[in-house]
């Protein structure tokens, strides 16, 4: 897979590309990521790549020639057939397990980070196929989320982490929220792992974790518990 | 505001520190965050700070004993009244606008980052107040789930960023999505602004805002639309 990613902060970037599973993609040439300044693109004599709204309003909204250009110059490069070009912002559709899934298929994303309001309409209007909002929360900017993003999708690619069971063994690979896990030592400070991981009786463990499982998941998240109840129900 | 991240992966965290809104805050003197390498309060003499869980299971889980020692030497360092110290992990509480204006009250917050399968379940029984989940997928660590809260906090504390109107003005200040926005030129590439954003009326440019923000809403997150619109019949 190739990623592009479009932002005015590549400096932020580059260094958990470098340090994260993405250096591990990268080093097994499965996941090529980079980075591009999209002052680099603005035909404007001192790089700007932002404006006032139309029709008022605080803060800044990010102009189109600037995007325009960088979004050619990445898919001139590549020539993708059918390019996801992803645009992470509050007011997208919210990610999840399936949408990661769904893009770890694609050969290549082009990812649009904007700033301050967003971005002029008409960039999202002609090239963007995916708003993709990581969350009921407002972030500086798109650059952290793109990395969310990036880092859900890439260790869902076969060959990119160690073995395949640990992705799907996961918290959203469930239907319920995980379980309680303990390591060693057995007691530390006088606080010690339930006895029943302790016992051998792999029927039991499985038993507990199920029910830990159910009772976190009815307390924290009842609507996914009232969804796994109900799928439980058709069976 | 101080912020203690401990994580065995500071390099991954430093430069987005270094270049983000949290270098701006850091030179207004408003927040500062350190991050702590876990590997450093191993015990174990290879630094070691995973092992395999009890009762099986594929993954690895952190050991208990870095993490007391690092929790402790944050603590002692800072001594803080009433520590939030924040665990990111997909089976937490689900992380929302009201949660991060709540944490940006705090003057003190302690960040945990977990890989594989998490940390065992005695750290976040004797320490951790805040379970949090950025969204419902599964990400390969806790550094960039860290950063999202820590962008997040730190743009709401006062004298960050640079108007309080920009914060205001964005998506989820709002119950609705954010209309669509656009700047100059009026006419790019035979895309033309919409009529009414010229026009100067600005009750008109109000209305057409709050009818884009209506119907973006109800077509891509009926959730929050019914939500919006059970309080507007309240009123």
């Amino acid at each position: 897979m190739k990623i592009d990613v479009l932002t005015t902060f590549p400096d932020m970037l580059v260094p958990v590309i470098e340090s994260s599973i993405a250096r591990i993609a990268a080093e097994k040439g499965i996941v090529s990521i980079e980075p591009h300044d999209i002052r680099s693109f603005s035909e404007n004599k001192h790089g700007k790549t932002d404006d006032y709204p139309f029709g008022g309003g605080d803060g800044m909204v990010m102009t189109p020639q600037p995007l325009f250009s960088g979004i050619r110059h990445c898919l001139d490069n590549v020539k993708p057939e059918k390019p996801r070009i992803i645009f992470p912002t509050p007011d997208g559709v919210p990610f999840s397990q399936d949408l990661a899934e769904d893009l770890a298929q694609e050969p290549y994303l082009l990812m649009i980070c904007g700033h301050y309001k967003g971005i002029d309409q008409r960039v999202r209007d002609v090239w963007v196929t995916d708003e993709i909002s990581i969350g009921d929360y407002v972030l500086t900017g798109g650059e952290i989320a793109s990395l969310v993003i990036i880092d859900a999708v890439i260790r869902l690619i076969p060959g990119v982490i160690g073995t395949l069971d640990s992705a799907l063994s996961d918290s959203f690979s469930h239907p319920l929220l995980d379980c309680p896990w303990y390591t060693r030592p057995e007691v530390f400070e006088d606080l010690k792992v339930p006895d029943v991981l302790l016992s051998g009786h792999h029927a039991r463990i499985e038993t507990w974790r199920q029910e830990e499982r159910i009772k976190k998941t009815r307390e924290r998240r009842p609507d996914l518990y009232h969804k796994w109840l109900s799928e439980q129900k058709k069976d």
